[in-house]
């Protein structure tokens, strides 16, 4: 039986530690880990089933003799590590947003779209949390009844943003409550010159702010959604419409979907309960579903389909 | 000038305490206030306009004298005491549920449909908090290019259930930061067997489930969307859903509507966004324009058009 070297790259975040005790529990058969991060947490001792792994800081040269990243420490740095990693003959899952589109990459749900897997060229895409759940459950109704029109509000959890993130609104929930000022440096969007308060609040703003008033998470939504249904011929003609809302939530995002089938005359909402009951994946810890367990789903596929390998363009 | 003899029904709830500050502010001729509440409240002393007022409890001879009365202490309570005020001659206007159904009840939003005033037999009802924000936004956009559709989702605060429940919620939040276990009594629904905390989290329900899988909250902004807007012969065919979540926020509802217009060629995002900005009353301050300030306009209006006299059926 193969067995791989897997790193993960971006292993101190939110999403890098549900990464490792995703792959902890996965089918996937581990000859070696690597723990790769920024310089800032190089040195870092983490554990991998009961084993101490130091921390290593990320240079391309982190990538030789590895078999499959899993990342998660942005699209900058994805951009910049993956096509090395490649070249270097791992294949990549992404869990950020750096290469969703790319037409050459498969953005993949395995309970949607598996065999989108079988056309990658060495970096497979993990979509957005917030369109991740919805396609699983949308994805069994589809098939069912058809898909006219999709129209999404999200009540999307602090820690999307990152740990830094869900630290802060903690922090700003002990202010408010101490009745101090609450600090906010980090929502809607880091590095903007305006922040607001999230801690007993919502952000009706999950990144910038777009074209036609949509922010990039409510595009995300819209284009991700119709790229993971495209196998389906009809999937095109599905109209999608998004509002992404933050809220002061710790971990779980919510959404409120509605939907319209094409086959109203088949279609009930006993039906659809029954189908929403048995279709696998129906969670909403965007964390997990959302992030670590879908990447590590899509990399135990790549094994079990034997697609750890890197094919030539 | 006329002056009235006003008397607020439910004085110290947490929509109470600002419909006296909203009667403070309000244009009305005030020659006496009242403040009524149950037994329990009974003898607390509160202020209005700088007096000390004490609170009564509530008898259907309380309401002897009282030209107006603006009510918000539970539907029980209106259903028992508001048919006696109008009986001894008060014109109520009532902030609960429940009356606003019933047909011989104008239910209004002045922005709306002022003119509805004019039917009153006594009772005017207030809709319900959320209703109320999204049909200021909708009234001016139906005006202009007619409604075909409304789809909304809501983000409820946590004060909409009332002064204890907000507490609640923030005693459970400090719980949490705590580390401690959060205590749950009121959330979803008071006196139902199972609670759950709202603290960093959401509740997708608002009182309790009936028809179709939708909660009460959801059916009244059904039904009271429509109801308020019949005025136009069209309203009757405006499809309307809704999906009803409490978020962990003090005040403030927020709502996510899909809209489609009937003028399709006419409408466009910027003419829109033109109309909402000068629309009056397109706030989200659920004790606010959601409760306490509307109905104190809708008194406002009575006084203005002198209507605040009951006439015969």
């Amino acid at each position: 039986m193969r067995e791989y070297n897997v790193a993960i790259l971006g292993a101190t975040g939110a999403v890098g530690t549900r990464l490792i005790q995703q792959l902890e529990q996965s089918t996937i058969p581990v000859k070696s880990v690597k723990f790769l991060a920024s310089s800032r947490s190089a040195g870092k001792q983490l554990a991998f089933k009961g084993n101490p792994i130091t921390v290593e800081e990320t240079t391309p040269d982190s990538f030789e003799g590895v078999d499959l990243v899993l990342a998660s420490a942005g699209g900058a740095v994805s951009k910049r590590f993956l096509p090395e990693a490649v070249k270097r003959g791992a294949v990549c899952v992404d869990n950020t947003s750096a290469f969703r589109m790319d037409p050459d990459v498969p953005l993949v749900v395995p309970e949607v779209n598996e065999s989108a897997l079988e056309r990658h060229h060495g970096i497979i895409a993990n979509p957005n949390c917030s369109t991740i759940q919805m396609v699983v459950a949308l994805e069994p109704i589809r098939q069912a009844f058809g898909l006219k029109q999709v129209i999404v509000s999200t009540y999307q959890a602090a820690s999307g943003a990152g740990q830094q993130a869900w630290n802060e609104m903690n922090a700003q929930a002990q202010q408010h409550l101490n009745g101090e000022e609450m600090t906010s440096t980090i929502y809607p969007v880091k590095g903007e010159a305006k922040h607001y308060p999230l801690a007993f609040n919502l952000l009706p703003q999950i990144d910038v702010f777009e074209d036609g008033g949509y922010t990039h998470e409510e595009w995300k939504m819209i284009h991700e959604t119709k790229k993971i249904m495209l196998d389906d011929m009809d999937a095109k003609a599905i109209k999608v419409t998004a509002t992404c809302v933050r809220v002061p939530v710790g971990i779980g995002h919510g959404e409120a979907v509605y939907f319209e089938v094409k086959d109203e005359q088949n279609a009930s909402r006993e039906k659809i309960q029954q189908l929403l009951a048995k279709a696998p994946g129906v969670v909403s810890d965007n964390l997990l579903k959302g992030a670590a367990w879908n990447t590590v789903q899509i990399a135990e596929k790549l094994v079990e389909k034997n697609l750890v390998s890197v094919t030539k363009r």
